[in-house]
């Protein structure tokens, strides 16, 4: 079953509230107020009670939420208890920095390969995943993968999501600053890490 | 002059729209429509309508926006105007990786310092920034570096953000994956990219 009409902004909130739940579902806690999970989350109350509310009422006032069944909601409706499986394109810093990023097993990813263009880097193993030909990418269509993720050089994103399409992949991660062209469904999400950075200064205390 | 009352979800569109604007201004452009923009962006056009009512109304119907104020204007928003600072923390692969990240530079920030733990890249050079030692970070004090970037090992962490808040850093952008408890005068954007990917598989079709 889908859940078709959660808002965009609240399934950006879903993996925080899910990170926030696995985080203190580990410290043996079972339920949890909104209160509780919105200070530890810097989210308002009213705003959790509302985004649960696209999912069923489930929790108990005066208990709270029952951690157990938020994790496997949140799950279901992000489609992460299908164990999602990526293909990292650009095994650069950025590339291994993913490779070796604790957080995607947290939310049950699993970057499953990883290409490059670098005969140096090509048939190395890197966090335990071997680095593979890029003009093999084409191949991944019969390795059972869905997600794409692209770090490589500006110039060469377009053309690596294009070729990502091509083999099947419906979901790009890409962390080029950069737009890229995909039909309408594939969904793209661009991470601009300059772009998080560029807020900051707004809360910052005049000096 | 601060504008104080623009929302946070605003705040976070701001340097979308600044990146959009500096894109079309690159390409020659010198009025753009909301519609366009949204076009570009992927965004709703009456949300940048909304969003830019916020600092005043100076889009002239059937023109558009002047792209250079729009610059301008977000840039006296955001604060970039100020030329920001930041110190990096752990130049390991992810610190690496921003050290060469060619968007900083786009929304007017630098980098100006980097320090590691690791005796053996102190004292060489990244990207053109030197690599001190962690020991002296108290020191950045001296140094007029407003912001701060995480990027050490999630154990390190907290012990990272007490330094720089002991330093006087003012706004912290945090890439490890856990909570860092720091004063309330000091903002702290913490960028989970595990979490950009988990809302990936929502918006894939079924398979």
């Amino acid at each position: 079953m889908r859940y078709h009409k959660i808002p965009d902004e609240t399934v950006r909130r879903l993996p925080v509230y899910l990170r926030g739940a696995i985080h203190l579902s580990q410290q043996g806690v079972e339920h949890v107020s909104s209160a509780h999970l919105a200070g530890l989350l810097g989210v308002k109350p009213w705003q959790i009670r509302k985004d649960f509310s696209y999912f069923g009422d489930f929790g108990t006032p005066g208990v709270g939420y029952p951690l157990e069944s938020l994790i496997k909601q949140i799950n279901k409706i992000l489609r992460l208890d299908s164990g999602p499986r990526a293909v990292l394109v650009g095994v650069g810093n950025l590339g291994s920095a993913l490779l070796a990023f604790p957080g995607f097993r947290m939310y049950g990813f699993e970057i499953a390969a990883a290409f490059d263009t670098d005969k140096r880097k090509i048939g190395r193993t890197k966090s335990g995943v071997p680095i593979e030909d890029v003009a093999q990418l084409r191949r991944i269509r019969r390795r059972r993968i869905g997600l794409g993720i692209i770090a490589v050089p500006e110039a060469a994103a377009q053309e690596t999501a294009a070729t990502l399409v091509e083999a099947g992949i419906k979901g790009i991660l890409n962390f080029s600053p950069c737009y890229i062209a995909v039909p309408k469904r594939v969904k793209v999400i661009t991470i601009d890490i300059a772009m998080d950075l560029a807020r900051l200064p707004y809360y910052m205390p005049s000096s």
